[in-house]
């Protein structure tokens, strides 16, 4: 039979089963991280009609797209998570409580060009507060509590969440007359990190025709630093001469208050009047976050408050605030980095039984008794020599391997072997078991990402 | 602004935030309970060339499954997990280890016309272990185990695993000089339990024009019935006579005997020998799974051993066995039947903290310190009535309710309604932890499945 070369489609991440255990304990500590907040885990189809997802159109997201017909249908691959909630809490309002709070971690695709680290298919990991109508403030407030958690939690130490309000920056704009420019100008000030101070004044005055002055008191503005309240106590300068930017102060100053009682560290959170996030649609807080040894990763979880997240579905006001992590992206940077902890088992069981003789009676009574202690236990099954049985529990990194003998069989024992220290003792099986327990307790202590 | 109607395609399930936790609650048994028996999560794309799913082709394959271009490549949505597994172990067979042990759950696509409880988007839950050139039966002698343990563990009680095996069924046919004709037989066959026996053998003599000597022989073989001990013994008569039919005996025999090591009880297991699994790639053991009291559900797990996996792809011969649950419409079947247990938690927090004071530092103290107790907390941020707190609480069947008002926080204090019994007690904060962790405990003691 002629033969169809097996292969994976590019920018489709496919992992070899040690990393996908890695990929899976960061999915789980994202799913429990984001829970112990009060988030409801969503999951909404990953086809949808065309016409729902294209509902804001614009040029890059439909060039993107992977849409198709079916029958008489024009469908679509959803390329975020948002558009399909907006969808959802449209549909769904009059079922929904308010403020609604939900967390989706799922599959999403974009056609983009191949590239390397570039994904079509890719993970994000959001979460989002919707209120009917109204949303107070708090939940931007809350929102780094949830960023600075999740990383911590993920074994993440060097890492700031910036945070700034576009009220502060509209406010700006307006007060320096403006207000129509406020747009390009932000996207221009984004890119201060990447092309300086200078770069961004020639743009400002060049592309844009900035006067010279006003672009003066926009690098004036933008490179105000400190501590957030020496950041705070700046902007206060400014107050009494635009309503929008009072606003955002105090909003900014509420978010700043909370900190602590949070538990966010100010190590870890600095006001930056840089960031403005491209999208249009964030209207109060914005939040990026960098990792401090890599900047040049870009900020790996981004969002902000919006005013209305499901304009093209229906005219209720839903306001909102959301996060998202590119979890595939990130998952594959680290990995890049070599900053994903090679110590943490990434084996498909925790004990592998060797049996020692022909019937296997003793041996799958041992591995119903360890499972039913929650250890992951595999029995060996072929007939090979023990040293290619061992060169299996070895390759795979399975912490212990466990032998049954006529001997151990007759006592009611079994020998179990910690394979990175080659130490052996034959026990009953309870033993055994609370000894494996504690020693996978202990295997699996270490943060999963070093840095 | 002209709205688009918000809604979700017609066979693809979207579930509300509580029967969505109830989903979530099944699919992490199933990881645990795949992970206990030595089983690797894997996560393979979604989507794939069209030439690698369709390798083996097929009517209803090619007319079901979502096709579509994106530029030059021709692509397609997986329909099942067992192709992508095919795929995946034949273009990194050099870098795993067999026997290879794997669990997926994921979603699958086949554009079926739409019915009630006929999913287009649907999960599918498998686990398959691969051998390299061959795989000892001990395998599978361990499926039922796996079965046994996972409808256990989710609530699960009357339910039973039948096993056939297809060596007994085509070993048979041969001593019958029926070779060429099992595979029609068979499929006749597997309607016994809907037609009943006359019409099987009204259609065996008929359409099959199966002599009527052969066809009684063959009804008398599929009527055996008993404990496993007693249709074993009934088998024993023909051996002798076909070396397939001998070797599927030992193999069944296998089976039977390691059944109560591995913690499977007779009473949900049973040899049935009218069972054949429509599929033409098995060739050995095959197993489904009913629900005594529902048997109109049909199989809610099946599976069986195959010879070769990955044949379309490989040269190398990768035999092996494995099981699939078809989640999406276990789930709904089990809803509609009201099977989901309604007492179990499905809120997206345990606590829901009502700040009584403007300001919410306290409240965020208390959030942040529950959280780190692992207990999921939301505040309540907005502005309203007391009670319209107390019915957003009630409404999401959020089960306990904390009250900080002035009092409390003078007393570094928390009051903690329980929203069922309605006790209220005022305490630390860390006590109210522990009796709140407690009582969370003993609520998420229930089964999931109730049946």
């Amino acid at each position: 039979m002629s033969k169809i070369t097996p292969r994976t489609l590019s920018g489709f991440m496919e992992l070899l089963p040690a990393p996908q255990q890695q990929m899976e304990r960061f999915l789980q500590v994202l799913r429990e991280t984001y829970a112990l907040f009060g988030f409801t885990p969503l999951d909404t189809p990953l086809v949808e009609s065309a016409d729902i997802l294209l509902a804001k159109g614009g040029g890059e997201t439909e060039k993107q797209i992977y849409r198709f017909q079916k029958g008489d249908a024009d469908l679509a691959l959803r390329f975020d998570l948002t558009v399909p909630l907006a969808k959802y809490v449209a549909l769904h309002a009059g079922e929904l409580s308010f403020p609604f709070r939900r967390f989706q971690i799922g599959k999403v695709y974009r056609g983009e060009r191949a590239q390397r680290g570039r994904f079509r298919e890719f993970y994000q990991a959001d979460i989002d507060v919707i209120g009917d109508g109204k949303l107070d403030v708090a939940n931007e407030a809350e929102i780094p509590a949830v960023i600075y958690s999740t990383f911590t939690r993920l074994g993440l130490e060097k890492f700031r969440i910036r945070v700034n309000n576009r009220k502060i920056l509209n406010g700006f704009y307006a007060i320096l007359g403006l207000t129509d420019r406020s747009g390009e100008i932000m996207r221009t000030v984004d890119k201060l990190e990447k092309i300086g101070a200078d770069k961004v004044r020639e743009l400002l005055t060049g592309e844009l025709g900035i006067d010279s002055g006003a672009a003066d008191e926009i690098l004036r503005f933008i490179a105000i630093t400190g501590t957030n309240a020496e950041v705070l106590t700046a902007l206060e300068s400014w107050r009494g001469r635009n309503e929008r930017f009072d606003l955002g102060l105090d909003e900014l100053a509420t978010v700043v208050k909370y900190l602590a009682a949070f538990g966010v560290p100010e190590t870890h959170f600095a006001v930056d009047l840089t960031i403005a996030r491209g999208l249009d649609y964030y209207t109060g807080t914005v939040y990026e976050t960098v990792m401090l040894d890599h900047p040049e990763i870009g900020s790996i979880c981004s969002g902000g408050r919006y005013d209305n997240l499901a304009e093209y579905y229906t005219d209720r006001q839903l306001p909102g605030v959301g996060i998202s992590i590119g979890v595939t992206r990130l998952f594959y940077v680290l990995q890049e980095q070599g900053l994903l902890n090679p110590d943490l088992p990434t084996a498909p069981a925790d004990v592998l039984i060797l049996p020692m003789t022909q019937d296997l009676t003793a041996a799958a009574t041992a591995a119903t008794f360890l499972r039913g202690q929650g250890i992951r236990t595999q029995i060996y099954t072929e007939a090979r020599k023990m040293k290619a049985k061992m060169g299996y529990a070895d390759k795979l990194g399975i912490p212990y391997a466990a032998f049954l003998g006529e001997d151990e069989i007759a006592a009611g024992q079994i020998t179990v072997k910690d394979m990175q220290t080659g130490e052996q003792i034959t026990s009953g099986l309870e033993e055994a078991a609370a000894r494996i327990r504690a020693g996978l307790a202990a295997k699996n202590e270490g943060r999963l990402i070093l840095g």
